[in-house]
């Protein structure tokens, strides 16, 4: 039963709310997030931390006039509640439904589109310079996790605050987490803050003050007494530092102090920062408990969050177990991760060699940086990375690894589409930003035991290596005791039936494509090799050559975007060996692309066995009756 | 007159002077900086600064079983001439010489290579904390320029560093200046630490402490005395917060001051700060009166610092100057450098429109994110940053400019091969680590004049776009009274002398060497089409067809790594049109290029006209006799 939420059609609606109302508004919100999500899967702990938070802000401010940004902004589902889009959030993350991050195509209301973290706030200045510079009166309000905090990002928009932007209210929704427990200096001076109990008399003093002069003659008497107690304040230097006055911290789950605290934020002619102290998965006992499990996860028990176990272990999993066990037997391997434990799954690494496991933070480009530093002192170290986050450490891959051709292992995590998630997500440009640098070379498994084989393989190669592989499970391939090294460069002919007329090099995970594609064309009388190609960098050229001498036509196939992607590298192949063989590729096509299951996806864009037999058919001149 | 230089073969040769000896090395190091780079050319400037400071770094510590990290390391010039390269030294920055920063390959006490900013902390904790878990006892000390601490990088080194390493001795270098003045919040702290009263009185104290006690011992006394003294130690809190004991500021030109704090610093067992402050151009009074022209500079006379006029406007300054007429026009058009005003030539625009122009810092993450966030409230925001540094906000360009397909112009200036800076300045890969991303226009101009076309044709786009455009002078044409605006994704057709056999398809600079290559051909009877592809994305789909149907032979031209290039665009291009065409393909093999005059490097690696003829002659199966 959601009665007030019922008439929620836009915030125009929640601010006509009383507090008791708002405050029960709060309560069926956190009921919908979690009937919903339990269905779609979906970052449920974050959003339950935020709910007063939203609806206060919602209830101060006017957007789309004024701008919310939401750091990563996978925390926005109640400002989605809130902004007339409650009818379709049963759809959120399913194919043509609500993004499960903030997206300017789907809402005015959505005025800065985001999924990789660290970017509110230099967004949100930049909206704030854009305002000064055209003379608007509109908030800009930049809500930011502490965990965006660890990343460099946050500090350069901090640099530019005080001569970048007259006014700019910052919220820092703290409550100790990124994904995994956060890291570093910053989250111990958070803590120092929270915990200095004069800072908390003083937050009080100033919040009554506020209550009981109230609205804008408010700002000039909290300005004057916090000034007085300028000593009191030194946990919030650092803000200060940066131009900002800071506020907190204070309850986040506290409406009507929340409603109050903005409402003079909104009154100051400057930049601020408010600290609010969230509970993360506040109100669903599963998610207060598990933390890490419901920061984002798939469909669960709305009664007691339980999920159903995937019944054999992601790739991620087969990922850290084989690192661990490499790292049994090599005093040399570390491992860095850059806040996602749990995403990478080295939180099974850290269990087993803690002294071997290093979290920098929200931090991708120390993450590289730290690696090669290690590197150049002997170790051999891993750095986990999603696809999408690693594009942070691209100048660092270029750099300081390749240029130097320093043993740094990057260890891509979701290569290809990552589905529900949708684009900010999907891995599908790592091998046009990668193969283009000189010294790297680039992996990728064909299964479980493959992707176990070429980490083995990465610990004996003395130079830069990525290995990609995808999302979630593989084919299920059980991984032999002993791993066996690749050689670098060298593809694996998995099938030849003799005289083959179209030869298909497959990446990766695209593997029971091929054998789809081989299987319709025999039945159909014509015979296909299927070659694993193994690297997308350097390529078997041995190999290309000779089918490309041999067959009719080769296809590629290709977990990634045809722009600058493997197939292209087969055809800058081709044409250094001056060879003209006709080359059929299937990847994404130079667009976006949106959030849904990957089959759907797939089959929408011509992934498939299908319309790969189309093309090569063509080719070949075959019409299938 | 150099008769202490002369003597020193190696860091040991340092440690054997006596103070008024060293006094002495550092007037000669300068009379030999000053000599050598007036004909070679160099960063002058920020090596007269660290002359001092380097001598007693190596007099304290032992290279290279100590590290050396130095930030950018354009200032390790010093360094070099102390650790076995001063025979070497008139051979910097000229082919087959030394380089111009910090190279593995080229000593063994450069123990970490740079030329990007902000990644010396960073690698340095990689190195620290690699030292930790193998039990080693060696010192690494990181020397960055206050310039270091605007970027986000070094942020997020500083919150790991308690955490990740035992000791590390981190040299802050604060001279006030990166290229240009240093701005935003951290360069306003840096001044108010130095300008406090109190913290110099406090340092000198500590420092007679040192003095008096010294050695070891003196550990002990001065901590307490600190300790004491913390209500005085506000300026310091930062560092402090982040785990860094800090000392400073202290003179950077004074050896005998910095050997014995060094002395002090080598005995604690944390992570330290010392805070130096030096002079920039120091012992040169035109350097120290221009510091932006000295900081990195052309061959100068030796007694007066004059620099030859070049005679025509550089690309940089061409690109600055329109981009200033049109912001007269265009109430909406911004300016945003990343700390180089001077390179990128933005000071010519900032003082013609002060209000349009922001500086950021070197922070080329939140530059992109800021012009992301100002493009979301109709303003046209204009990034100029050279190809390679753009690297750096890869993911911002993907993940916020694109995938929102706001209207962001990023000028790549430096693009192509940069020259004396070498392998860490190229901007050789733009094009492979665009292309790949949707929405992304890349344009690259032929001249002058067709550059300010392209950046009123920029004006007009609606969309992503980045511009490329080479270091130093063009061919000099004229720039026209008004630009007009070019087709996007039109080639140019320059010349066609019909049944053209070769159609040379080139991009941006290349175009003498394509008409070189048509006039030859000419002369051997062979007719050939120029055109000028002005767009690496997207294509001219029907130029490309057209010609591909007509002439025997396509060559693509391009400053620009093969692999992933302009070339591999056109293999591309044919292949999704079903053309086979052979295509000959001029560019940068997979390797990283060193550094070198450019018309020596094209040479050598296969550039040129001549080279591309041979191609071609092979393609037509011509014999020249």
């Amino acid at each position: 039963m959601t009665p007030i939420l019922d008439t929620i059609c836009s915030p125009a609606d929640v601010k006509r709310l009383t507090i008791p109302e708002l405050t029960q508004l709060a309560g069926e919100i956190r009921e919908e997030l979690i009937t919903a999500l339990a269905v779609t899967g979906g970052h449920l702990g974050p959003n339950l931390g935020v709910v007063e938070l939203t609806i206060a802000m919602h209830y101060v401010f006017d957007t789309p006039k004024d701008h919310f940004l939401f750091d990563v902004s996978h925390q926005a589902y109640v400002h989605k509640l809130l902004t007339g889009r409650r009818d379709r959030f049963s759809t959120i993350r399913t194919a043509g439904g609500l993004n499960g991050f903030m997206l300017r195509t789907e809402s005015e209301h959505d005025c800065y589109g985001a999924g990789h973290a660290g970017t509110a706030l230099s967004a949100a200045l930049g909206i704030a310079a854009a305002r000064d510079k055209l003379g608007g009166k509109e908030h800009v309000v930049a809500l930011a996790g502490d965990g965006a905090f660890t990343c460099g990002i946050t500090f350069e928009a901090l640099n530019n605050i005080a001569s970048h932007a007259k006014r700019l209210i910052i919220v820092l929704n703290d409550n100790k987490w990124s994904i995994d427990k956060n890291v570093g200096a910053i989250a111990n001076y958070f803590n120092k803050i929270v915990t200095t109990p004069q800072y908390h008399r003083l937050y009080e003093r100033a919040a009554k003050l506020v209550e009981k002069v109230g609205g804008k003659s408010a700002a000039h008497v909290a300005r004057k007494a916090e000034e007085a107690a300028k000593s009191m304040l030194w946990p919030s230097v650092i803000f200060e530092e940066f131009g900002l006055k800071y506020y907190g911290p204070t309850d986040g789950h506290d409406i009507a102090s929340l409603i109050r605290t903005f409402q003079f934020l909104k009154t100051l002619d400057r930049p601020v920062i408010l600290h609010v102290i969230t509970q993360k998965g506040r109100g669903f006992e599963p998610a207060e408990e598990k933390t890490k499990k419901f920061h984002g996860l798939g469909p669960y028990n709305p009664e007691t969050g339980e999920t159903k176990p995937l019944g054999q272990r992601t790739y991620s999993e087969v990922f850290a177990d084989t690192l661990a066990k490499l790292a049994s037997s090599n005093d040399r391997l570390v491992a860095i991760t850059a806040a996602m434990p749990n995403g990478t799954a080295l939180d099974r690494f850290r269990v087993v060699h803690p002294d071997k496991y290093y979290d920098v933070g929200i931090a991708e480009e120390h993450a590289v940086l730290f690696a090669a530093g290690m590197a150049t002192k002997g170790l051999k170290p891993f750095v986990a990375i999603y696809s999408t986050f690693l594009q942070r450490s691209f100048d660092q891959i270029v750099h300081d690894v390749c240029l130097q051709n320093l043993p740094v292992v990057f260890c891509m995590d979701r290569g290809g589409l990552s589905g529900d998630d949708g684009p900010t997500h999907h891995g599908l440009f790592d091998i046009s930003y990668l193969r283009g640098i000189p010294n790297i070379v680039h992996m990728n498994p064909k299964d479980e035991d493959e992707l176990a084989d070429m980490l083995h393989t990465a610990t004996l190669y003395d130079g830069p290596v990525a290995v990609r592989y995808p999302r979630g499970i593989g084919p299920g391939v059980a991984v032999k005791e002993q791993p066996i090294p690749i050689p670098i460069g060298k593809a694996e002919l998995l099938e030849d039936p003799g005289n083959a007329r179209v030869a298909i090099f497959t990446l990766g995970a695209m593997l029971p494509v091929a054998r789809e594609i081989a299987e319709t064309l025999a039945s159909e009388g014509v015979s296909a090799a299927i070659i694993n190609a193994r690297f997308a960098k350097p390529l078997d050229s041995e190999m290309i050559a000779h089918y490309a001498r041999s067959a009719d036509v080769l296809l590629t196939l290709e977990d990634h975007a045809l722009a600058g992607g493997f197939g292209s590298a087969v055809l800058e192949e081709l044409n250094s060996q001056d060879l003209s063989t006709p080359v059929c590729r299937i990847g994404w096509p130079d667009q976006f692309i949106e959030h849904g299951k990957p089959e759907g996806l797939r089959e929408k864009y011509g992934l498939t066995a299908e319309a790969a037999l189309a093309h090569i058919r063509q080719h070949l001149g075959i019409t299938v009756g």
